[in-house]
């Protein structure tokens, strides 16, 4: 039996149908109606009721939906409290999705949706305590503890972008200041360029390429990355001695087997994780004392979204039908 | 059906004989062999060979036994990795102890143990997800998720003493810089306590009583700051503002629904809690967006360790007998 999953952006909207394994059968993909609630609810409505056809198509029927949003969800999966690039506040979208779609519907939160598909069928595919960064525009996280996804007390947890790095550091749109997302994410590494870019020296292919387009892009920054340009790849070392240092943190909290990195900016792959790792063990809190964790690039890239929403609505109902149920504590 | 409970400090040994309702029935307190493994096991043994001896004396029988230590603990929780005051290194002490006693022993970090008796017994007992800092001459910490004690991949998860606070701070004895338990610990605030005596003006009682025993003390700034000084008060205030501050970043990672403060510098109380709370929520990511946490002083004082390691044993051996056990994933 499949399940849907559906990961909602800032831009567009992902689906897709999900066999057990984490393999995609059928996709979807629309643009975000961003400024309009009701017409979002349709987009949801309308791609689900594609996918589930779908399935019925090959003579099979949809077990659950899974629906990733970038935002906080309540404890129980079904409310959205806030979303901030979605017109989303206080929405109990799991009850008005199961009163339109009359199937099992659960609301998770997009990189806890991504973490999970990594934890399931990706990268952390074989430990059982994993930490994931999200590195995109912002930074995202998701926090897996013994074979089950750690939601906190009120259903937000991990959100590991606000962990705070700098005590009075740049403001950050959490309303805090000196948080990782400042100094991690793709945002910050494109200001980290254009600072190295201002800088002259290494920093003038950098500068050649902002005057082409006006504005550094991250695709220009991303190209320089893999042409081994200087000044691309000093921003880059930057960044990831950022996210190093934070890791150390975190791994005196939860302790993981092992960090696991997404998102766009990952894919720089092990030209950030160098500065990762030599920062994480400079550190470390207690080195040598006991087994270090490991450090590696996210897999499904694209697809984690859909992939563990689809997997975590099928843990949720696990009635519904999942041959590989385990800890399903949903 | 009773277990035992046994708390090794740097100082003394606590043991207790426990009930299922975490009522103590019999007590032991010895001298710490701190020097000589051998003489610190055989401590351990004796202690609990007198209090087996008490159960039977009053007609029951000892289902299992915890030990609590202040170090690091193995995540099958038989092996003591590293104790910083004790001469542990790499002792398979649960083995050692099982052979010695012919009972069922569980190993647990000493913080761990005073954090779940808060969950089970006392501060916390009415919610699923809590995170304890004990403020004593260090920083220890405890997660509770979902009714179950946070270990980690490794078993050494919750080392909240040593999340970095500031970076390229103090150094620590982790061998870190910057760690909270430099800016939020007993001996942190006899620091500040001292540096506010060095100033003058309202530290001129800080500086009396520091020059009435020659070097300032835990009980001088308890003394001073039950009398209202407004030297100890300030000085309380900076580690109340650091606490805060860290609370925020672990809020974002972990989303309690309670801090609780145990240890000695925590029977401040309230004067302490003040100034946590207000740092933490000048400080916390997406203030107003989803349910905020409380913060409380700990409950059970001098008796946590041990009430808490005999409840995680009673808990690792359900079939010794538990007639409140939920969730014993151990």
């Amino acid at each position: 039996m499949h399940s849907i999953g559906l990961d909602i952006g800032g831009t567009k909207i992902a689906g897709a149908l999900v066999d057990e394994l984490g393999t995609i059968v059928a996709e979807r993909r629309v643009a975000t109606p961003a400024g309009d609630s009701a017409l979002l609810e349709d987009s949801v409505v309308e791609m689900v009721k594609q996918l589930d056809a779908e399935a019925a198509a090959i003579g099979d029927r949809v077990a659950a939906v899974g629906v990733a949003i970038p935002g906080f969800i309540d404890a129980a999966q079904s409310v959205v409290y806030y979303t901030p690039n979605l017109p989303w506040r206080h929405e109990p979208m799991r009850e008005k999705l199961e009163t339109r779609l009359g199937l099992p519907i659960v609301i998770e939160n997009d990189a806890n949706a991504a973490g999970w598909a990594e934890f399931r069928f990706g990268a952390a595919r074989l430990v059982s305590d994993m930490v994931m960064l999200t590195i995109g525009t912002g930074v995202g996280g998701a926090i897996v503890h013994d074979d089950t996804l750690f939601r906190g007390g009120f259903g937000a947890a991990a959100e590991l972008g606000h962990l705070r790095l700098v005590p009075g550091g740049l403001p950050c749109g959490c309303g805090a200041r000196g948080c990782i997302e400042q100094y991690g994410s793709g945002r910050a590494l494109l200001r980290m360029a254009n600072e190295v870019a201002d800088a002259g020296g290494i920093g003038l292919p950098l500068a050649e390429a902002r005057a082409e387009t006006g504005v550094l892009t991250g695709d220009q920054v991303s190209t320089l990355l893999q042409a081994g340009d200087a000044g691309a790849l000093a921003a880059l070392r930057r960044l990831g001695r950022h996210l190093g240092e934070a890791c150390a943190s975190l791994a005196a909290v939860l302790d993981p087997q092992m960090f696991v990195f997404g998102g766009g900016v990952a894919q720089a792959g092990e030209l950030m994780l160098e500065p990762i790792r030599a920062a994480f063990f400079e550190n470390l809190p207690a080195r040598g004392y006991h087994p270090e964790p490991e450090f590696r690039i996210a897999e499904l890239v694209n697809d984690a979204g859909v992939v563990g929403a689809a997997d975590l609505a099928r843990h949720h109902f696990p009635s519904a039908g999942d041959p590989t149920a385990f800890s399903a504590h949903g």
